[in-house]
């Protein structure tokens, strides 16, 4: 007997079920809102990790030599790829640039509710425009994608920052500060004790005084006072993520944003609006998903400066929100026939079978050579909406039962008629 | 610039969009059938494959140790994964277990036409049952896929054949045959010269004479004879394999099947029937895709005796034979409407798109602050059917302007009625 991996799942059926009404909801409204399906390898050179995406991640990949000796390393994260492969055909690529697509990554961390070493993620991006009308569409998207799962204002919050106003804030003091070791500070501020907070912010070149006051505009949240102390690129940052709300208002998904300076997201290759959901109601006490703007990256893969904005639904983290609000869809088996064969009644059975998954049913039929109550077993356990029983002695008479499995109520119908012009004949439409 | 690794693809939208199409339609198919979804690891325990694919597989493993020191490989194939999860819930999942899931695998070996190191698989399997209804449903199941692509009984053949004829027929010659290595000879029959051949049957055991009869036996398809000769083991597999034609035959799928006993297929762990999928014109030369049954590999999991049998449809070899055929769906974009803004009008633009979108279609909108031309020639690139203009000008008269982007037709509506209770207006529509 073999042991699955830690931190890698199995999904069976039921659970999966969930999943999928999840995974489609997210596809189908970054559909409609014309993002469009990739697909990307599972496999990519290390170098491509090393510089661009934190130590955070590079400490956690699952690095190893090829067969033929190249560095690779299993995908932690989807933008590094995205980057390559708009930089690989950017003459061709007309812009925006509307990707979608699901799939899982690996790293390998400490295993925790919601987070596991093989997890899926449903990324959305958008490259060519640094308008805020594309934040603003990532922003609508997500949020498209959530009160299509059935959650509402009430159940989630997007907290919306934005990189330079913190940096410029940083910038404005009078100190040597390495902004993205402060950045990452602020990243790590509600996870961690104020002490070590503080203590961080002056690793990376804050006086006590200065992370304190520093501490005290990002906490604010007034954006007229931040602008007032910053100066020049902090004000601009201002009027930008000002523009990116007033846009994000127009798609509907204003309502769902409150301002969070303190939200700063910990890779390292975000520019502009961040921005993460979280649980409304505290319950779920992690970030949900995050996402924002990485204006450089394209241009540090070697492409032509593309400004880009993209979002990233994590499965598990969504399915703890979703399971929390009450909208985790039902993990059960839905089956619209079993056709149950009484005898040797393969032939006709398994012509009324064909004839109903013509019309788009999910339909099964005995392939264990099985009793009538094994049958009505199984059928039972799959949640068979209908059982057509297809007897020897009913087909003496030219007829099949029709069996209603809620209510348990039975008829029988002329066997050359069924399933006839119906797509889906039940039996309360053929009583 | 970082470069992609050989052996691995990026799928931009217009080809991913025909390879949804494809793998959607294996799929549904196979929901019809009864078969339910399943998500899997992409990395097992190397220890796994070691004794059970083949050393074939083995050979072709990405296996690397993981940080935890566990010796890891991403999954080759499906298979070993699947006998696990039946193993590690047996007794809580009833019988038929009929599972499919998409997604891709990994083997490192020679990239060619149709064969990549990162390759996509859809796999339908079926446990708990012996009976021949069961391999029948497997061949049905994957004929409907194909049939629902477009193919025909023209285009490709399922040849048969039985693992238990081989080895009877092996057993039955007076000498110290090893059958795994004589199967695996006759798997590469039709890859290697003749004299190449009778020496891996010679190799196996069997003396020149000997492997002569044999051949003839395996290429003449007289199941009479061979039975006739092969005493009653081969008596038995005879009447097994014609009883999975004749269930075949009733599930609609006998049209598809030739008997083909020198199609032998290369893993190990088959027992039983076993076929593979060829272009019936022979463009594409290497099998499609193929399966069969594999009735002991859940006990040599550690399971209770288990019979199986599947089916592994790849895309790719698959894509090779759509093409061929002329079935390879369109790799165009499709887009219901693009919504385009002239001056200050996102609040109205953006309203009406949120509505078509509520009505499920697909709906662009400039993210990109850019002219009228540059609006449509996007709306134009993305293939969009209708593109609402939503002008200043227009705007004071309560209108806006609807044109129909294949003939170039426009006409005016009011706005406060547009898209109102249809679904998707269109300019025919609406004239």
């Amino acid at each position: 007997m073999y042991d699955r991996l830690k931190g890698f799942r199995d999904f069976y059926p039921e659970e999966m079920t969930a999943r999928r009404v999840v995974i489609d909801t997210l596809e189908d409204a970054a559909a409609r809102y014309g993002f469009r399906e990739i697909a990307t390898p599972a496999l990519e050179r290390t170098e491509m990790y090393a510089d661009k995406s934190g130590d955070g991640i590079v400490e956690e990949l699952y690095a190893f030599k090829d067969q033929g000796g190249r560095e690779v390393s299993l995908t932690p994260e989807l933008t590094p790829t995205v980057a390559r492969m708009v930089v690989a055909k950017q003459q061709a690529l007309s812009k925006p640039i509307k990707w979608v697509s699901t799939r899982p990554f690996w790293r390998f961390e400490q295993v925790q509710q919601g987070r596991f070493r093989e997890f899926y993620q449903t990324n959305i991006d958008s490259f060519g425009s640094a308008e805020p009308t594309a934040d603003a569409e990532i922003l609508a998207v997500a949020a498209a994608a959530l009160t299509d799962l059935g959650l509402t204002g009430e159940d989630f919050e997007f907290r919306v920052s934005h990189r330079d106003i913190l940096g410029g804030l940083l910038r404005s003091f009078d100190a040597d500060v390495d902004s993205r070791d402060a950045i990452r500070a602020v990243d790590k501020r509600a996870k961690i004790e104020r002490a070590e907070y503080l203590g961080l912010l002056s690793d990376a070149g804050l006086s006590y005084d200065q992370a304190e006051s520093f501490d005290d505009l990002v906490t604010t949240g007034d954006l007229d006072e931040i602008a007032a102390f910053g100066g020049a690129e902090v004000e601009s940052a201002v009027a930008n993520l000002r523009a990116v709300l007033d846009a994000a208002a127009d798609f509907g998904a204003r309502e769902y944003c409150t301002v969070s300076l303190s939200t700063a997201r910990g890779l390292d290759y975000y520019t502009g609006v961040v921005f993460e959901c979280f649980d409304s109601t505290g319950d779920v006490s992690r970030s949900v998903f995050g996402g924002g703007r990485y204006d450089d990256l394209i241009e540090s893969f070697g492409g032509q400066p593309t400004p880009a904005v993209g979002v990233a639904l994590g499965t598990a983290p969504l399915s703890l929100l979703c399971q929390r609000a009450g909208v985790w869809p039902d993990e059960a088996l839905a089956t619209d026939y079993y056709v149950l064969t009484v005898g040797d009644t393969r032939g006709v059975a398994s012509r009324i079978a064909r004839d109903l998954r013509a019309a788009g049913n999910v339909v099964e039929v005995d392939v264990s050579d099985r009793s009538f109550g094994a049958q009505m077993g199984y059928a039972d356990g799959i949640n068979a909406e209908t059982v057509v029983i297809v007897g020897e002695r009913d087909l003496e008479n030219g007829e099949v039962t029709v069996k209603d499995m809620d209510s348990g109520d039975q008829t029988t119908v002329p066997v050359e008629s069924f399933p006839g012009d119906a797509a889906s004949p039940t039996y309360d439409d053929i009583t």
